[in-house]
């Protein structure tokens, strides 16, 4: 059933020099063993973590499902704090819960407001712990764009979805496994947005999402200390095989005026992906006065068109 | 190879109420044999038409390849006088001829100014003849849109493409291959505009059109006196087995205001549709300022998004 999987290549002992020579210029996915990534790897037990910022009130999702679903909403978001998340979240039963003794707690931090322009940036929402971890070279000090603290309980799945920056996750804690596919794949993700509908990967419901069979699967499984590039517009899904701790870094890597301005999270298409689109939206729209049929055949006129332009194909 | 041949269904001695009533609605094509099409059937030998209309000048296509090549253009226009066109489409080996004593003739006929909106209708250009042939009563007679001649050598074959509009075509004299494909195959064609990529439909280029081969085929064989109904929008290959003259009537079976006015050929996108595809094409455009593999990425989710908004799959 479907294709076999492929192990994401793995890089042991290797300098950021290296890493931005040999590998970045791919664009394609690698796990990186050995980095120095700072006294993190040794410092960040929840009693640590607890004593310097154990206070600070942060949002999570709390779900009884661990396969978290964004179309259903099978989730809630809370607020805890920090040092409550990390007792809650190695646990898998609560005594204090919201929903269930046996919910599941995930962590995407934030800015100060996240709806504004203000990003998630681990040095200022926590400057006590920030000098702990050591973010590798990888990129330009300028080109840096946020820093995102990934926090979960054992078994929290996050949904497919794709990037528009690259990133690396820096996996301080915790075994996770990583599953991505390459953006060729495109048409056999079936997307909403940035996200995939395919919600269970093991077992795709293949009646709705046949094409999904297709998409050849890339995966690898991060120790503690491991860390993971995701080159922007890979399609990625992480399981959590034990609680876990991660900061996910992500960067410009193109002219920063295609960067939607608004936009905390550094997942909204580029602005001329956005206008485009829009553009393919209202061309379904003009459509609309024809009878369905007529509708159909020239969707597919369009898609054909479209076809045609993809260059590699 | 490829998925078998579905004839298309015939019927016989079949009132014009019967086809208005049962087959029409189906918007499936159909032979129709022992239609009264008028003493055309007998009247229109090559001396009668000489005598009536052999001083006419008609445009024609001449070609030293049967199968007419629309993106190498592997034919010229010339005129010629009906009566001349006559004499050299019934045979295969000229002592008169432009290109080659072999070259093959087949006339689409044209309204007086084919550039303005000037449509083909024999009963204005032919006006002597017009009356040989009944042309069924299978539509509201405002709906008429044209009429046009089609004569062609022994073996002319004509590109796959679609016309937006209903249309019968009367073969009045010869024997015809007609080879359909549904408006829901529009991806497996290989469009460029309204026509298909795919020339030798027989033994089709598999590495540039593989996806051709899931295209479904429906085939029949018109006989002197047959006519089909193609559906607007239904793919369409002739193959003249023998000379033929044939006559074909459009008309407009949606609001007229959707048909682009300046249409003489009846075959121009309706007006929607051609905003729709301008605007998808401005979206490619859009795209231009990302690099390619943003480009192909966009490409893919736009197709996504559009095939999520086809209704019938």
């Amino acid at each position: 059933m479907g294709p076999s999987v492929v192990p994401i290549p793995t890089f042991t002992n290797i300098s950021a020099d290296y890493f931005r020579k040999h590998i970045y210029p791919q664009r394609f996915p690698a796990l990186l063993r050995n980095i120095d990534i700072g006294e993190c790897s040794n410092k960040w037990t929840a009693d640590y973590l607890t004593e310097k910022i154990g206070d600070s009130n942060v949002k999570v999702h709390v779900s009884i499902n661990p396969k978290m679903n964004f179309t259903e909403k099978n989730f809630v978001y809370k607020t805890l704090l920090f040092g409550e998340l990390l007792k809650r979240a190695q646990k898998v039963k609560q005594d204090l819960f919201f929903l269930s003794p046996s919910e599941f707690y995930y962590l995407r931090s934030l800015g100060a407001d996240p709806r504004g322009r203000d990003v998630a940036d681990i040095k200022k929402q926590f400057p006590s712990i920030a000098e702990d971890i050591n973010i590798p070279d990888f990129f330009q000090k300028e080109d840096f764009f946020s820093s995102v603290f990934r926090i979960g309980s054992p078994g929290v799945q996050l949904w497919t979805h794709y990037d528009v920056m690259d990133n690396i996750l820096i996996q301080v804690r915790g075994r996770k496994r990583m599953v991505l596919y390459s953006p060729d794949e495109a048409l056999n993700m079936y997307l909403t947005g940035d996200k995939s509908q395919v919600l269970d990967i093991d077992d795709p419901d293949v009646e709705r999402f046949p094409k999904f069979l297709s998409a050849q699967r890339h995966e690898c499984v991060m120790n503690s200390g491991d860390i993971i590039f995701i080159p922007a517009l890979w399609f990625h899904n992480t399981l959590a095989l034990e609680f876990g701790i991660a900061v996910n870094i992500f960067w410009r890597h193109l002219n920063y005026e295609l960067y939607d301005k608004n936009d905390p999270y550094g997942n909204k298409d580029l602005i001329p992906a956005s206008r485009a689109l829009q553009m393919a939206g209202n061309s379904v729209k003009a459509l609309s006065t024809l009878p369905e049929e007529y509708k159909d055949f020239y969707i597919r006129r369009i898609i054909s068109m479209l076809e045609s332009n993809i260059k590699n194909k």
